[in-house]
């Protein structure tokens, strides 16, 4: 296969069914940006109705809003325009706190629902927050945490020991970019009594997920990556249908309450998933992930995926010269929507690249990460990106010392 | 005491030492706004730092402003900021996640710090989330609630009881609006073994509070309420400093790990108040938090006190025609900021005061709920929501039966 020309590239835009959607973004001047797999892009939708909410909801109408402007049913309303991106019924689905307290969450419900048994299966790459919560949730449960790694056998090894409770996975590694195998895992867990915890961070708007269709029983996700919509913005919990009478989370406040309003001494858990909630919620954070979420909505994610792996395999074959290590699976559906390589001048790289306009990030020790989001990246982007990789490596600049020099990168 | 006219009012405004900040805020025309206590006014301030936040640190920055605008450090960065309003050292306070998530970290390392005992000691009357959160809390504990009237010899004869190992208490009642004695009960419960978390949500903002003076252990709060931050803006933690080594909450996310960026497998809690934190935090609600707390950095609170009495007062002894129960204490120094009075009507009397622009709510069964914020409040607004009031009931106008039509009120 020959290698695609830049001119191939801008070909490839013009016929691009995704391609207006760039303009949809705000992107800075002279930029690349290969990190909207840490945080997204902003929506040139979002200032205006973050305005709207701050200066009319708020500022105008006050109080009433929560009633007026629907802050009350927010986290609700949310969740069920995300539903579809993660193949789940509106009702499965509601927004609030972060990622980490909704593991926590999930983490204690799944145990909870199992309680004969008292593993907690994580995995061994885990994100780190992932392993943390797990030890914080199995430690206030004297449940026991064990970790694995998903991609081996050594999965279906700690299922068939017995005594699994729940299982909690990235859908998408963070480091590797590996996409796991959602119905064959969810099968093999279910098969040996255990349930299923996904977390979607690195999946959501990042590839098609069908919650439903793979009987998963719990996941988790955030919304500032793929999707968009801010640092920090609020996360998500899913919670299938058939646990919504059982499922009990321990962070019981009175947004999960059967009858908020009746003001009542005792937690009753609320109907659905809406027992997920606990308290109220940064409701200028949901006006931009609303944004978001309304642009999502005319989004066909297969043509997402398809342009995904476009992207990706593009970018793995222009930068084969640069001699990196392939750290994603080269088999392209076993790919979350970004590629990571490895060198153990990986950082100085990833700072040259950033010096030339292409934002890529780093992770330790040695990963140098970029993620590739079909809404708003061309692929004359990712030629371009590519040859600066390459020119940066092999013309040995990576080298310089200031390039070596350590800052905080997240 | 001859009740203040309408001029004596326009006299007191005109010498307020406080009058000018009433300018810094977005107030609706025609409306006289009682429900601070609630949701807190817009400060003017807020829509351009937000708009900032957007569309310059995410929009074109991107993450690089992880570190360049310092997102990473914002929750201490606005606890130090919050500090001085609680009698609180900078590092002791951090700002992140809800009211309700952090009464859960609170409950449960304050349980952890007093392994041999098993009550927590609540308060009958407390706002729902705070009595549901540890009723989560408990249970998963393995410990006991029970609930006191904190106003009453109870809540001494149950400590004197023994087994408390924490004691939940709202430092300002959010229904009655009673003020409890800090300092006193603390010692109280210290002196029978118990650790104290105290609610702030009702009283930051709306009294002077010395939690280290007072020698609290820990402190929980919001910041939409007297602080002006926004609808759900994120809570703030107060640990003590001499808990900060030993002092462990369950939510052990990544945030609050000691070596974040070390991606470590296991989770090593942070020095300081940072271990209560657990995720990423919504930035764009944070960066309204932070220009409401830079107004707050210019707020002498002694004056604030000083002029909350006085708008109380007047408000009480203008009202005082409408024959309506005082629910709150009739006593200045047992008082927050807010006044309660109660009456079988008090639902329909609450909507047709908001038809005339006086917003106050209603917290079922009985009560109309005014807030009196001394920082966009008039006397002469206190003087005209005091006859409309007076008004209302006097006439009977507020048995118009449409003023009885059920709406959710919050």
């Amino acid at each position: 296969m020959t290698a695609m020309t830049r001119a191939d590239c801008v070909e490839r835009d013009a016929a691009d069914p995704l391609a207006h959607f760039r303009d949809e973004f705000v992107l800075p001047e002279g930029v690349v940006y290969l990190d909207g797999n840490s945080l997204g892009a902003l929506p040139k939708a979002t200032p205006g109705r973050v305005a709207e909410m701050v200066e009319r909801e708020w500022g105008q109408n006050l109080i009433a809003s929560w009633n007026d402007a629907g802050w009350w049913d927010k986290p609700r309303v949310l969740g069920a325009k995300l539903a579809p991106l993660i193949g789940a019924a509106p009702h499965e689905v509601v927004v609030g706190d972060g990622t980490s307290v909704n593991l926590f969450k999930a983490v204690i419900a799944a145990l909870r629902l199992n309680p004969g048994r008292s593993v907690v299966l994580g995995e061994s790459g885990n994100f780190p927050t992932d392993l943390y919560i797990t030890q914080g949730a199995a430690e206030l449960m004297g449940a026991v945490e064990r970790r694995v790694d998903p991609d081996s056998p050594e999965l279906g090894e700690a299922l068939a020991t017995g005594g699994v409770a729940a299982v909690l996975l990235s859908h998408v590694d963070y480091r590797t970019g590996a996409l796991r195998d959602m119905a064959g895992i969810t099968r093999l867990a279910h098969d040996h009594g255990a349930l299923v915890v996904w977390d979607l961070c690195h999946s959501v708007g990042a590839v098609p997920i069908g919650l439903d269709a793979c009987a998963v029983d719990f996941a988790v996700g955030c919304t500032y990556k793929y999707l968009n919509a801010g640092p920090g913005a609020p996360a998500f919990s899913y919670v299938a249908e058939r646990h919504h009478g059982t499922a009990r989370q321990p962070l019981s406040g009175w947004h999960g309450h059967a009858r908020p309003f009746d003001f009542t001494g005792d937690y009753v858990p609320a109907e659905g998933a809406s027992r997920f909630l606990s308290g109220s919620q940064p409701l200028i954070a949901d006006a931009a992930l609303e944004a978001s979420l309304d642009m999502w909505g005319r989004v066909d994610m297969e043509l997402v995926r398809e342009k995904s792996l476009a992207l990706t395999d593009l970018f793995i074959e222009l930068t084969a010269p640069a001699g990196l290590d392939l750290v994603t699976p080269r088999q392209a559906e076993r790919r979350g929507s970004q590629v990571s390589l490895s060198h153990p001048g990986g950082y100085p790289m990833v700072r040259a690249l950033i010096e030339r306009g292409v934002i890529g990030d780093f992770r330790a020790p040695d990963v140098l990460r970029f993620g590739f989001t079909p809404l708003y990246l061309r692929y004359v982007d990712v030629f371009d990106a590519a040859a600066a990789l390459v020119e940066v490596v092999c013309s040995g600049q990576w080298r310089n010392p200031r390039f070596a020099e350590r800052e905080q990168v997240t």
